[in-house]
């Protein structure tokens, strides 16, 4: 009775309707969160209609917004990843890297990162310590400084083992202006390496497979990479890193807003060939796999070849490829160019392959 | 064997020892997240030790610093409540209101907020939309937007309905500088209103407890009160909200920096006479409990008087007291004079007493 008071007073408060109706779906799913269209949809029908506001409308990996003249670039990512600890890190060190590379993408400097933890009642201490220490090393890789932080503990039962939030702060490179929306037709398409690596090394670690060298995880922080092209050429127009739904989702997203098509060749795009093997055997695509060190930079085509010749002289940039073009063609499409000769349209997935992979 | 591997690998880049020993705790309790004691120790020696920073060890609800000539503030916290719908509330507010007021007790104007969900498999779209709905609308009774976010989604089991983190930037106001080692000896400490009213509001909605009257969260946006006392005094030392831990544990946090002892009196700490009926029926001391609106304030002793009568011509200081003062004597220490004329040392608890109180 009581409840129904302060329900319905809570309700009046809130007189407008669920955009996402009851008939279509009536409760969150796994596929909410997986990266592709659901989650586009919930983002957009849910967070964007609400919230709106013309800094989150940017729709980049990060918010830019002056404060008196400083131009600044803000950020946050939770991290649920599972299992915590996996070939190639921890999800301390993705909880640094995710955010500090959501802050270079967009082009600014990652300065000051926050850290709140939601942690299982039952964590062994030891577990927190390995997350806390390599997040340390971490951002001392990076360069960045955590600065703030939060701790909250959840029943057992109500949570798992530990998720991350981290938020980031940052300052945008003078000279430049990067953003989903402003590349062009003509404009070349760099990949900084090999796909996949992180989505198989995942998998690897929850099904417990065995392969002949061991698959570890692409996390890596970016902004040293980045810095460097950015140093190279004020032309890159468009830079994301592929995580959620692989560089199929990011390329989409990337079409979409800025409202070109895309042109991807198959034989361009580096993969490890035991990456690739263990993705026909696990029935996955590889362009939808997560990765947590890949970075898609959409670059003026006269640009394109010293920017590439740079990055190849970085340690994580050293198999950079161009893999395509934008297009006026199939606006908002994107378009693989198939090994055998076949044009292939690379669709955004409605759901995803793998929940919690970050 | 695999496994072993990289776990091997992993550890040996981690050459330290955990510096809470397992004959002490080898697993986090719910107590670790509670505000008091085992809370600090865990954040004192797991996170404080390994980030270690000049901006992190200024502990206040904000880390300060100076981007160009801009001063910021950077906040974060994560939103575990439960139930998440409740008496005077809802999480999503909280998310928004509980971020303002870090930033505002630092001194600063709270600007822009980060949103990142972790929601679990299976909740309510329309819950999901009456939380994004209160959180636009308390994002903007503050005056601040919601500018980046990010969606995450567990499998059922593994989370609690929604947890929500939000960090926020804002600009520290001219001439003033707050921190809880700036309070000194004759410094007079005010209290924005009644005390533990958020706590029990929780409580009664978890144990479906009925009043003669209801008992609702005092939830509310500090930063236009703030900004009110900032104008009156540019002699306001020390600020900070009184959330998980409630009064006594913020008390000892500033009386433990500053390296001063607080007095406080019994009688002057305003409560709902049937918060404090409930309280006492269900054995629990308000002075522990937490607030989602209260702050403490610690002002020049010349400026107080005036401070105070700005206070209380706001809706949300109308209840204001002066409630004690800052003293040379027991350093460290809060002691409460209570309404028979003994002393009572007001200690900082080892555990908690409400978990998941926001």
């Amino acid at each position: 009775m009581r409840e129904l008071t302060w329900n319905k007073k809570f309700m009046s408060k809130l007189d407008l309707t669920c955009p996402i109706p009851k008939n279509e779906y009536d409760k969150v799913l796994l596929a909410h969160g997986g990266g592709g269209k659901l989650m586009h949809n919930l983002i957009e029908k849910i967070f964007i209609s609400q919230f709106d506001n013309s800094l989150l409308n940017q729709q980049g990996d990060s918010a830019l917004f002056e404060i008196d003249s400083s131009k600044l670039a803000f950020t946050t990512d939770s991290y649920v990843v599972q299992p915590i600890f996996f070939p190639g890190g921890n999800i301390g060190e993705i909880a640094i890297y995710g955010t500090v590379n959501d802050l270079s993408v967009a082009g600014a400097k990652p300065l000051y990162l926050s850290a709140g933890f939601i942690i299982e009642e039952g964590l062994p201490i030891e577990d927190l310590w390995k997350i806390v220490v390599s997040m340390k090393e971490a951002a001392d890789k990076a360069g960045v400084q955590i600065v703030t932080g939060d701790t909250k503990v959840v029943e057992r039962g109500k949570g798992d083992k530990i998720f991350i939030n981290t938020s980031g702060v940052g300052t945008v490179y003078d000279g430049i202006n990067i953003s989903p929306k402003n590349c062009k037709p003509g404009d070349v398409i760099i990949l900084n390496g090999k796909i996949a690596d992180h989505g198989v090394a995942i998998m690897s670690a929850r099904e417990g497979l065995e392969f002949e060298t061991e698959i570890v995880s692409d996390l890596a922080p970016l902004n040293g990479l980045i810095n460097l092209m950015i140093n190279t050429s004020k032309n890159i127009h468009t830079m994301r890193d592929a995580t959620r739904g692989g560089i199929a989702t990011t390329l989409n997203e990337i079409a979409d807003s800025s409202n070109f098509g895309i042109e991807i060749y198959e034989d361009k795009i580096p993969i490890n060939e035991q990456v690739n093997g263990a993705c026909e055997i696990l029935g996955l695509d590889p362009l939808y796999i997560a990765n947590e060190g890949k970075l898609l930079a959409f670059v003026d085509c006269n640009d394109a070849e010293e920017v590439l010749e740079k990055m190849l002289s970085h340690p994580f940039g050293k198999d950079s490829k161009i893999i395509g073009k934008v297009v006026e063609d199939h606006p908002k499409r994107v378009v693989m160019k198939t090994s055998i000769g076949t044009n292939r349209i690379v669709d955004m997935i409605s759901g995803e392959q793998l929940p919690r992979i970050c």
